[in-house]
């Protein structure tokens, strides 16, 4: 290693020594975990990145580093110089890299004392998170911690490594930039020579990297942080890690092959998973009709069955009227369900799907000889005969029921599926299942600004074969865009840009710009794409959740550094502070409350 | 490649077509860079990121196809196919990558037109920057800077694999943090969610890097965005990229070697050159007494040197005056400067070094038998001849000499030195010359805040032997502090920090704190110190100046892709600008205007 402090020089990592190092001298340098004392022995297990190794300081061998080695408390750093032995066998200990060695100590330095700390450094704590981000410094100390860690550097590295490996190169872009209201909210960053102007950081690298295309560099990437001024939720900071590409003169096939090798690769080489590929390309429209939602967990069935066409006609009002103004009735059958569920559990799931804007959850319970179930008697046995043989129904099966807008029908069976799922533990945690969902529709209506907005961004690329309807029927135009989802969570997404100036105007007029207002916003894009523009399309992808996914954690904030807290702030440094009036002032600015 | 668009397939980028294709059918797809007519033919020169592949179009051919190619104009974006053909012996171009060759096209798609640039797309512009600036996206397109940006690309690649094989970890660190006024003026971020309370942009990661190595992650590195709101000089830029570390258990000599290192392998990898190694280690005080600057440039002569103790005596009032008064005198040798410059000429140099603070330059001309001075009068031949026999003087050269204090003789000695080099044509600009300067002083006095500031920063660890000082002398103590220096340009810096507590409080007061501004600003700091500190140190190499010297440009502009310009503004985008109202009132805060 080559370190030395103090003379003394790091000759291995604490984990790195084994029983091939029996007879050696070493030294090594790390931090306290534990110290037991055993009459004229104490034994310290020492800790460093790389894992934990025992130290044995003999009284009989040196007294002098013996009365030294009574001093060591807890999280002191220590560099130890001593020789390598083989543990005797009963002492051997399996759970450590190092179990069958010890070091006995010819020489220790007590580089730094500590304090108690606040709490015991261990794998898998249960100390409150707040504590833990109050004291990150010493959170990060923790094994799982430190593994999460070095799981991002590996990913981010073989990343770079991929597309480095393809002909990307990796162009930073600027980070104070233009304010581009659409979207979500910017931070903003006050100008001291421009009074009364701002810089905004940037939500993604977006224009930047179309302009990088217009400019000729063919592929470009970058791993850069992008800012939301949001309000959190669980998985979501304020600042946040991109994997941003930008591929020119391809389609969608070729952006989503180029990524899909990337994440088969980083799962083998980080994880030593091997994928099944290639990744199944399901369109936007079958997402939500077989899975209810544009990002399924397709780790476990329970699909959506449409049965409107046999119960449009249906004695039952609720169904029928569903159908009747547009809407639909769907159905999922839990195999099984019907003897795993009490009836009480059943309630309790038509409470479920309340909570997702559903009025009801109508349900059969499927018996050797007999249906249980408040709506059969509103159908005719042709009927009932109809829909248990579209839903496959066998004996003992649960079907349920909503008929509501298709929006309303699909959320809350969407939600409804996962609920079954989790309740009868048909997820199986081990396996990562990825899909690309394609063919988004180009456009969304926004109720409250009624007006149509970009469902990806203003920037998407409309399909070709869709392009007719943009003047008639907006909503029918789906987009050359696509999301990666791994496990029921979105890791990613893109799209195919317009590169063609007239459409791409024509977009700004169908999202209820003004000329004057996309120039205003835009201008430096739309120039650009004046003087030659390559077709061009790409990608980006949350590294946070996807280290979070593949480090098998729940929360974003356990793979990152030092991450921010729902409202924003940071527990160990207390950021945001107030700040001196002289720095405020030279900003132009003063507080609202003066 | 694999990309299609529009049914065409890409099978090379330009440049890649060569003899070893004759015979092949490819497809191309680029910018137009030129097109000449002859009769029944058209040339096209097209352009992608790889270099130029000329186009041939024949009516005799593929007439409709002709048809087509005739309304091709510059920066025209083409897909093209056709045979790749040997061109006649008489139209080969040396010049070109591509220049045997030619491409018959026999299918063309006009994927974009372009209006006609505001300047054209050529190697070495001569284009005003600001022109340029605006219009980047187009600058970006010219075959230098495209060559600059992927050299960037390169150094990075190079810097994240040599410090991944040497077991440091990049780790992301905070861009929305607080705020520190200790050094330069923070760029500020209004929160909307806390009411007068402001995040800061990191002047850089220096606390949290050191808080991971109180984390135990032993060895960190980080490509990373800082950002500092100063006054812009032609080598500044509001926001700026470094490639910053921070090792644990080490001593000055350890992180030396680890990145002198990497400036091998990068200048070997990147550019092809060995350089010789070990660099020179000068201290700094030896750096100002023979080069009158920490940063100097190795790659010629002209050292000072001090004559302070043959002219304290002497007649000449000025020379002896600056002794006595504790200052020096100090002489540049310029080899054969008395034939070279012009008595006219030497007057010039006389009010250079007036720029720089000096009240005059004192000289001698040594021809074969006669001195040429306005000062030897006031010597007695013994001062004479020892003085020159000091300098090593001989007949043809010019004797220059400084009175003063003598950071005002280091300053002008220093300036003058560089001076007489460029107008003797002494630096040979093919070099690569490195050194490590050490030994800092830790502290200087602030005439203006009438206190010591840290020369580095607050972090810094004194020299172990100078530790003694700090109470009674501590402008005396020299700090574990380095910095790297290439051709007379700093471009990085580092130092081995304090680990100590008790020695950091001590710090904190000679810097003029008291426990509680310290406490305010550092309170997280100095709190993790109390749970065991590993000694550690680090440094920083500032990317875009490396980038810039390596590139050979004088400018860190042309290694940015979308720099910002003296005022701090963004001549593409607009940036900084005005914001919608709204905006402004979210986040508590008025414009002093208003």
């Amino acid at each position: 290693m080559g370190e030395s402090i103090f003379g003394m020089k790091r000759t291995h990592r604490c984990a790195e020594i084994n029983v091939s190092n029996v007879g050696q001298q070493v030294t090594v340098m790390g931090w306290t975990q534990k110290r037991r004392d055993l009459g004229g022995l104490i034994f310290v297990d020492l800790r460093d990145r790389s894992g934990i190794v025992q130290l044995v300081f003999n009284n009989e061998i040196d007294s002098e580093v013996f009365k030294k080695a009574e001093s060591i408390r807890n999280e002191y750093v220590l560099a130890v110089t001593g020789e390598v032995v083989k543990r005797d066998p009963e002492t051997i200990n399996p759970k450590l890299l190092t179990g069958e060695i010890e070091i006995i100590a010819k020489e220790l330095r007590i580089l730094s004392t500590s304090e108690t700390p606040p709490f015991y450094i261990e794998e898998d704590t249960d100390v409150n998170e707040a504590l833990r981000l109050k004291y990150r410094y010493l959170d990060l100390r923790r094994p799982d911690m430190q593994r999460n860690l070095i799981l991002r550097h590996k990913i981010a590295k073989i990343a770079r490594d991929y597309y480095d490996q393809h002909g990307f190169l990796e162009i930073e872009t600027p980070m104070l930039t233009k304010s581009t209201p659409e979207g979500a909210r910017d931070y903003l960053v006050p100008s001291r020579v421009h009074p009364g102007k701002f810089y905004a950081l940037p939500q993604s690298p977006q224009l930047f990297k179309q302009l990088l295309m217009v400019s000729g560099f063919d592929r470009y990437m970058q791993i850069v942080k992008c800012f939301r001024d949001e309000d959190l939720r669980a998985d979501r900071q304020p600042e946040f890690t991109q994997i941003d590409l930008e591929m020119s003169f391809v389609n969608v096939e070729d952006v989503l092959e180029i990524n899909e090798g990337f994440i088969v690769k980083v799962f083998e080489e980080a994880l030593g998973i091997k994928l099944e590929t290639p990744f199944i390309r399901m369109p936007y429209q079958e997402a939500m009709d077989r899975f209810g939602t544009d990002k399924p967990d397709i780790r476990f069935g329970l699909e959506l069955v449409n049965v409107s066409d046999l119960v449009e006609n249906c004695g039952f009002k609720v169904f029928a009227d569903a159908v009747k103004n547009g809407g639909s009735v769907r159905a999922i059958n839990a195999k099984g369900g019907g003897r795993h569920f009490s009836r009480r559990e059943i309630d309790s799931l038509v409470e479920f799907v309340k909570t997702y804007r559903a009025k009801g959850l109508a349900w059969i319970v499927v018996e050797e000889n007999e249906l249980k179930s408040p709506i059969t008697k509103f159908f005719n046995d042709e009927e009932i005969k109809a829909i248990l043989e579209r839903v496959a129904a066998e004996p003992g099966d649960l079907i349920c029921f909503v008929a509501d807008k298709n929006q309303v029908v699909y959320d809350a069976l969407g939600q409804l599926r996962l609920e079954i799922a989790r309740k009868m533990d048909l997820i199986d945690e081990s396996q990562f299942k990825f899909l690309w969902v394609t063919e988004f529709p180009l456009l969304e209506y926004d109720e409250e600004e009624k007006r149509y907005v970009a469902k990806h961004h203003p920037f998407t690329s409309p399909m070709d074969e869709d392009i007719k309807y943009l003047d008639t029927e907006p909503e029918k135009v789906r987009a050359k865009a696509y999301d990666i989802v791994l496990n029921g969570t979105e890791i990613g997404g893109g799209s195919i840009r317009i590169h063609d100036q007239a459409l791409q105007s024509k977009m700004f007029k169908l999202l209820g710009f003004t000329e004057e207002q996309a120039w205003d916003r835009f201008g430096f894009l739309l120039e650009a794409f004046k003087y030659g523009t390559p077709p061009h399309g790409g990608l980006a992808f949350g590294l946070d959740r996807l280290v979070m996914l593949m480090a098998r954690r729940s929360s974003i904030r356990d793979v990152i550094a030092f991450p921010k807290v729902q409202n924003a702030s940071d527990l160990m440094t207390g950021a945001p502070d107030v700040v001196e009036d002289k720095q405020i002032e030279e900003l132009h600015i003063k507080l609202s409350g003066q």
